[in-house]
């Protein structure tokens, strides 16, 4: 995961008419078949998909079963995917699924930490209440996980352990969407405590291009990736959060295009005929989503929507309030 | 600004012993006859030095008779240096000291933001009061733009302006101490509304090691130096706030290097017979923090403090509380 050729500039952020940071990266657009489209730097070398495969991670709870088994509808599942805030509408649906499981926060192994929502966040903090696992953003990847090893038979304890089959099943799905051999790839483990498998941008769009347009895959696996598009589709809010990137994004699109942003500079896409992924180097967010917003862009998907133009041109203010700066796409780029 | 030749990658992010993300950036330690030590990238571009530039910034402040003027002791003149956290000890003697000068915290036009003190935040967030200008972590730059105003006789409103006798005075200190010329240099809005220009990281590295080593500079420069480095080394908690690199940093030294850290990945540091300046490409802290550690720790000045060492070797956890990756400077670097 060292970089020989260092991966180009994608995104400027200025200052007074000079650029005083940079951010460079790579992304790719591919068709269902694998075929490039576009690409940009080094999108062969394996980089950590995190959150963002978080689609591709949801089709074994469809294909298992499970989801019909304990009434999963496309807002759970659409949760499933999501990287949420944690807001209430959030945290409520995730207790109702697991309740219907039979099952509680307590049977989350993805730890806690305070809801990126704003307003959850003072609420619980004026109740002097701790956020639990339920605020988690990945909650609902994991009661995905949870519902799937228990309609298995499976031992539900320890289902975030690389050795658990739930996480076996995602290490396959994710090999086989992508259609890369992940057998000796690097390994790590996700901020919420499940094994993290790198794999290429150029496989990570493969995932998301047939997601999106599943045709020749098999029927099972087609079927739960028409719903799992579905599902993002028409619960943009559920995916992320009010005010955020994804869901403004899903909802502006109207089923044309998902996107799933994941930590450390990554972004997918995926729309009728192609799948997008992108990784800024250093990680930065403000990168991740201007690249990808500049990439929807460049695809034509954002014609008449202006929803993601300010993320084609931030706004860098001064603490006296006056636009100081810009965070953009680098000139000429993505072309 | 832009780069030809991409820096080297000062910084890794690891995650299962793979590099997740990484970090470019350049550095430079020079002597004070302005002779390059050490170099790691382009150091001749001109980059913002934002705040780490504020030990230079407050030399008018003594030059001018200023502070004998409003009685401005080390503890007001290491706030001038600054970016504090707005805890209520940095808050007062700012506030006291515009008090003497019959002036207020309306007269300062940083403008205002939540303070970065936890602490202090919340406590104003329980109180219902809005963080004000004196809670802004230049407050104390800005009263030293307003004691040299005033005492010159100069109007004090519009003392940020570009025109503005105070901003002039900042630009012939920097181009001075930085031994560079500046006439052209590109210029933006610093984030509290001064301008800010843009400087190569060697200018600004040769301004530290004059500050810390000023014997060959006029009488007068040479004396208010010689303040502003003793005043940064007494009052560590000043320059920055509880727990804050710079704090500890200049605490455990003990009077032998100070540091400063500036917006975007700026840093820079000042030591006898040395000075260094860094900046990230993509203007990541985690990145300039664990950068500095290791050029200090590079230059032997770390030896027996191990305050430093969480930022030569960052620990990265999962949500479930494990350390599952790490912030390191980047294997062979700096040397």
């Amino acid at each position: 995961m060292t970089d020989a050729i260092p991966n180009p500039v994608l995104v400027h952020v200025t200052r007074g008419g000079a650029v005083e940071s940079s951010h460079r990266g790579a992304g790719v657009v591919v068709d269902p078949a694998g075929r490039v489209v576009a690409t940009w730097g080094d999108v062969e070398r394996p980089v950590y998909p995190r959150s963002a495969i978080k689609p591709v991670q949801a089709l074994p709870l469809i294909e298992s079963g499970a989801a019909e088994r304990f009434s999963v509808g496309d807002a759970e599942i659409a949760l499933a995917t999501a990287s949420h805030s944690g807001a209430p509408e959030h945290v409520a649906l995730v207790a109702a699924w697991l309740e219907r499981m039979g099952l509680g926060a307590c049977d989350l192994e993805c730890g806690s930490h305070p809801p990126p929502d704003e307003n959850a966040a003072a609420d619980l903090d004026r109740a002097g209440v701790p956020p639990s696992a339920l605020h988690n953003t990945c909650s609902g990847k994991h009661a995905g996980f949870l519902a799937t090893a228990l309609h298995l038979g499976e031992e539900t304890a320890g289902y975030v352990k690389p050795g658990h089959p739930a996480q076996m099943r995602m290490a396959e799905v994710l090999g086989e969407m992508g259609g890369a051999d992940l057998e000796g790839a690097p390994v790590g483990t996700d901020g919420c405590g499940i094994p993290v498998i790198a794999m290429p941008l150029r496989a990570m769009a493969l995932g998301m291009a047939r997601l999106a347009n599943p045709d020749g895959l098999s029927p099972d696996r087609a079927a739960a990736c028409r719903r799992v598009y579905g599902a993002m589709a028409a619960h943009g809010r559920l995916v992320a959060g009010r005010g955020r990137f994804d869901t403004r994004a899903i909802e502006a699109g109207s089923g044309a295009f998902v996107v799933k942003t994941g930590a450390e500079g990554v972004y997918v896409a995926a729309m009728e005929g192609l799948g997008v992924a992108l990784k800024i180097d250093d990680g930065a967010k403000r990168a991740s989503e201007t690249a990808m917003a500049a990439i929807l862009s460049h695809l034509g998907v954002l014609d008449g929507i202006g929803v993601l133009d300010p993320y084609l041109d931030g706004v860098v203010l001064s603490r006296p309030g006056d636009r100081v700066g810009a965070v953009r796409p680098a000139p000429g780029w993505p072309g």
